[in-house]
């Protein structure tokens, strides 16, 4: 029997299926969903999208995109919507370099009205589609659909708080699985589920009868009442909350009751005035009882399975893990560290330490901004607190890292995990600028350690240092047996020589020094005796280092997971040329100044020419020293 | 008859005072405030400040500092504060360089518990020091003052949220004046103060008492019990929108009556497990008629007053006079343009451009992310928004700038206001660091005009352009007549030639340009023949402009008003470098890489070695053709 979702191009052929279709279509989405993220090494988001089946479906059975608009905040939970908008055929090759991206993306489908990766941006485009809208005069819908985690964050408030006064007609569609990836936190996700009964049941009816009864008859408003009258008295309450900010409140509904998601629906979009705010329930992983088990687990994949490929094999230990073990360490010997996670236990490393010390691990939830000056709280009061962020989410909290931490000059450490290339995530989570945007803060420290053993070091010494520290590593297993774990603070601004050469000097910073050893290696097949430099700071400079090497070796290459523009390698070069040493500056291997699209991380890092061969390529083409055999690079900045 | 002010080292010496003393206290300040503001040529807080004479007297009766924490939110409603803590000796020094500073400010005195400028920092700052008292097991107090403008910040309600379910001890003062430095708009402000009466007084009453029978007779807690009785019916309300975020709310009350607040306060600091939000009505102005009845031209000065200096005398036409004017123009061809500000319209320069266009100038309040994330949802609807915005304030909408706007390529514009040095403002406020945080940016357009008619220019080059286009411009009077309207778009990524010369060549952008060409002139009397380029763009670079120019004179300056790191002299070097032309690079004048302190504008660019006579010092010193007679330059970068 033909599969009912091959018959699926758009929303307007959901139209005829009966509810019991409807039904088996959401079974058969729900099986592709875990074959598909399954066979691509169970590196998608599942549980999520279990849990939007019912929700995407009824969205399309009643809007009709790309005329109306919708806009999912974080779209992680987008694989739906992507499946009935044309996108089936390519759809096993959704996060693999080429194939189609993880969230929603303006260029791969009219369908997708906004690109998002990070929370909390829907209600805000929503309301930016709503303005202009109106002043076209224009009638199309706007649904924004979004999660509980996502209304923690900072941004989502300001626009509920901009579109409530607008009145303008906007639908939030708020899918309440009472998670982010980890449990939620804070008093507004607490408080969503204590909405009161009261009189709005009463007061929606008559008013609904008067506008109904200023119609003519016979047409499809009847339709409509007919089907509201069945709605029952719980489905009309009103939040205090809600309606201060504006909003009319319906529900709580089922979520995974196309039904009532459609009747719903239906309903509200008739109201204009005012936007709307539809609460739905949901279950993260729903369907599938071993997802729906454990929703933090089936966040990424199915974790119930035997592993499709090797992909799927654990890695070696994460830095991620070897941050929290070095937390623990310090944390055990000093009662004033605090560790603060905008909802980043897992990804962070921090689940154990929680465990261990969870008064002193604070999850803020969804909220970078917050993380960053309540940080800068606790450094006042005389605490030593380490914000554990993500790089592409620490952008959120920049005018705290400036304006709280920076010009107080305050002790705050941040932990900068998934600095560079991330993989699969795609085009808004590369950690691409970070060395950039913190080095032009005054007093900022910035250093990324060689291994593991470096970044317990720089730990330490991030915690020794009066001032605004912070120390970035990339995603993935963990460098090790480059250094050795003194166990002492090390010096600000100083690095080490990794490999001794005469020819040249590969200055490299963080996670690119395993590349440059194995680079200087191959180079040595060519006679070119490079050394290998561990910059170590990014800022301070390890100015004696540096020029050293550049007055010994006539020849610096900088190399980086960082753009180019306002990184580390450009620092390097201001040195040099403020000691009139600019003549021995090469050339700079960066991330290139375009948006990084989803691949794994080692397609990524090679597209940069980033790993051991591309950095060997860029050397050759450098010193002149290319022959046929090796291709040009594949990206080059330098002369 | 000796001032009462004049006896007041601390808020203990305010105990012994009786009603009647306080209120003369009240006026004798608001005296001082208006003749010091006055005195300094109108350039303090004047109309916060009024409003917040009664507020700060009532919490440095109630609570001890430094023991106690009172974190202003914004702070520029601190100087009531700074003249009952130690300060009142230096109190006409405020603004002025080496005088008080504009804000609290750590260093100045312990009295400051946080350092800040911005708005909607103060409830996270005081989370932070009540998660660490708590972790100590110490019991000081911890109030935070803020303002009804500052709650619309996405970081103030990511605060309220995680406070709200910490369930600490921190009071957190409305201080509500229906009012930011524009009206509030948003729904929140809206419906503050549409708080219902209800059960909740006879919860309070009831709980009290619980607590008072449990207790020992006789102690201060029957004094506190009486207190109460005669606290009015009213006094106890509740609203939906606190309560759910996990506050107890006791208000409104009268800001300007110090009984009711000071009874208010000590009630309060005695129940313990739950924040609690403190609703005091207060007017901007308050106590002077002229103030209170203009509190938006009141908002920094005496404008009722004749000029007290040169000073305070009207400037030259404004930047951001020139930029609404240019917004004007456009804006009548193209209906596609809307311009946002966060609460800026009146420093933006939108006053008259918001009575023309009411419907295409948005208000979106202190909500920077909002601003950014809204114009991206515009300008994926087709319509082609600006965002008004200072250079200092961007840096909360930086996420939006990056996730929402550059990775996906949207037609944002972005008018930075306040670009470089800003003046009295301080440390919060500098624009020091927009070209390096937006020139790492993928696709990003960096650009700041010469003068006025080339501001008007670029506003029309960046609406022609498909992607986003940062214009940045600094703070004051716009210079003239150093280009020529064109009515055209100017080329993207197109320098100028300001002044020919052959020895070296000045290469500047934006506000440095008028300096340059100054200093190319005392330059000439030493027989050096200085060219002067006028860079316009950051990036995309004027590639063809530059080496040419290095090429004809060997010898680079660039000059900017941002840091040197990451900065557009950075991006010059490595140009130069990847085209073997390093050599020529002597060096850069930049502003420091330290904290800028307050002072005038004029007194901070000299400070840098911005002005004409520090480029001509540094240019000498560069060349080494420094004489005894021309001292070094005050700070220089450069071999």
């Amino acid at each position: 029997m033909p599969k009912l979702l091959d018959a699926i191009d758009a929303g307007r052929d959901l139209g005829s299926l009966s509810g019991t279709e409807m039904n088996s279509l959401a079974a058969e989405i729900r099986e592709l969903l875990v074959d598909t993220i399954h066979a691509n090494g169970d590196a998608g988001h599942l549980a999520s999208n279990l849990g939007t089946v019912e929700l995407s479906l009824a969205l399309h059975r009643v809007f009709s995109t790309p005329y109306d608009k919708i806009i999912w905040d974080v779209g992680h939970q987008a694989y739906v919507h992507k499946l009935l908008t044309g996108r089936r055929d390519r759809f096993q090759t959704i996060r693999q370099q080429e194939g189609l991206a993880p969230f929603p993306d303006r260029r791969e489908s009219d369908h997708d009205a906004f690109g998002v990766g990070h929370a909390g941006t829907a209600i805000s485009a929503a309301t930016g589609y709503a303005v202009a809208r109106d002043l076209r005069g224009e009638s199309n819908d706007i649904i924004a659909v979004v999660g509980d985690g996502a209304l923690t964050a900072g941004l989502s408030f300001e626009a509920l708080n901009h579109l409530g006064s607008l009145g303008s007609d906007v639908i939030v569609v708020l899918n309440d699985n009472a998670m982010s990836i980890s449990p939620n936190v804070g008093a507004i996700n607490r408080n969503i589920n204590r909405f009161r009964v009261n009189s709005a049941y009463r007061d929606f009816k008559n008013e609904l009868r008067k506008v109904v009864t200023h119609l003519p008859t016979g047409n499809w408003w009847w339709d409509e009442w007919r089907r509201l009258k069945r709605v029952p008295r719980e489905f009309i309450v009103q939040s205090g909350f809600w309606d201060q900010l504006g909003f009319d409140y319906y529900g709580p509904i089922d979520g995974h009751d196309i039904g009532q998601l459609e009747s719903t629906l239906r309903s509200v979009r008739h109201f204009t005035g005012k936007p709307a705010l539809v609460h739905a329930h949901t279950e993260k992983g729903h369907g599938i009882p071993e997802a729906a088990a454990d929703p933090v687990k089936s966040h990424s994949g199915t974790y119930w399975l035997k592993p499709a490929t090797d992909a799927a094999a654990k890695p070696a230990r994460t830095y991620s893990q070897v941050f929290g073990d070095a937390a623990s360490q310090v944390m055990k010997h000093d009662d004033r560290i605090v560790v603060i996670t905008p909802a980043m236990i897992e990804g962070s490393g921090l689940t154990a330490l929680q465990r261990e010390f969870p008064d002193r691990v604070l999850d803020v939830a969804i909220a970078e901004q917050h993380a960053v000056t309540v940080g800068a709280g606790l450094a006042a009061a005389g605490m030593k607190p380490i914000v554990a962020i993500y790089s592409t989410f620490l952008q959120r909290g920049y005018d705290s890292v400036v304006h709280d931490v920076a010009v107080q000059g305050l002790p705050v450490v941040f932990a900068i995990d998934r600095a560079g290339h991330v993989g699969e995530d795609g085009r808004t989570h590369q950690g691409f600028a970070d060395i950039s945007f913190l080095r032009c803060l005054p007093d900022m420290v910035v250093a990324a350690p060689v291994d593991d053993a470096e970044l317990a070091d720089l730990l330490d010494t991030a915690l020794a240092h009066d001032g605004p520290f912070a120390i970035r590593y990339p995603r993935g297993a963990a460098t090790t047996e480059l250094s050795a774990r003194t166990g002492e603070p090390i010096e600000v601004g100083t690095g080490t020589t990794l490999r001794d050469g005469d020819d040249l000097a590969l200055v490299g910073i963080g996670s690119v020094l395993p590349d440059c050893i194995e680079a200087a290696d191959l180079l040595a097949v060519d006679g070119t005796d490079a050394a290998v430099i561990n910059a170590r700071f990014a800022k301070p400079l390890d100015e004696t280092l540096i020029l050293d090497t550049a007055r010994r070796t006539s020849a610096i290459v900088t190399i980086e997971e960082n753009v180019r523009a306002g990184g580390f390698g450009e620092a390097v070069l201001a040195l040099l040329a403020d000691h009139d040493l600019a003549d021995t500056y090469l050339g700079a291997i960066t991330m290139p100044d375009t948006i990084v699209e989803h691949a794994s991380q080692s397609q990524q890092r090679a597209n940069a020419g980033l790993d051991s061969a591309g950095i060997v390529r860029s050397v050759r083409d450098l010193l002149g020293t290319t022959t046929a055999e090796t291709p040009a690079p594949p990206r080059l900045i330098g002369r």
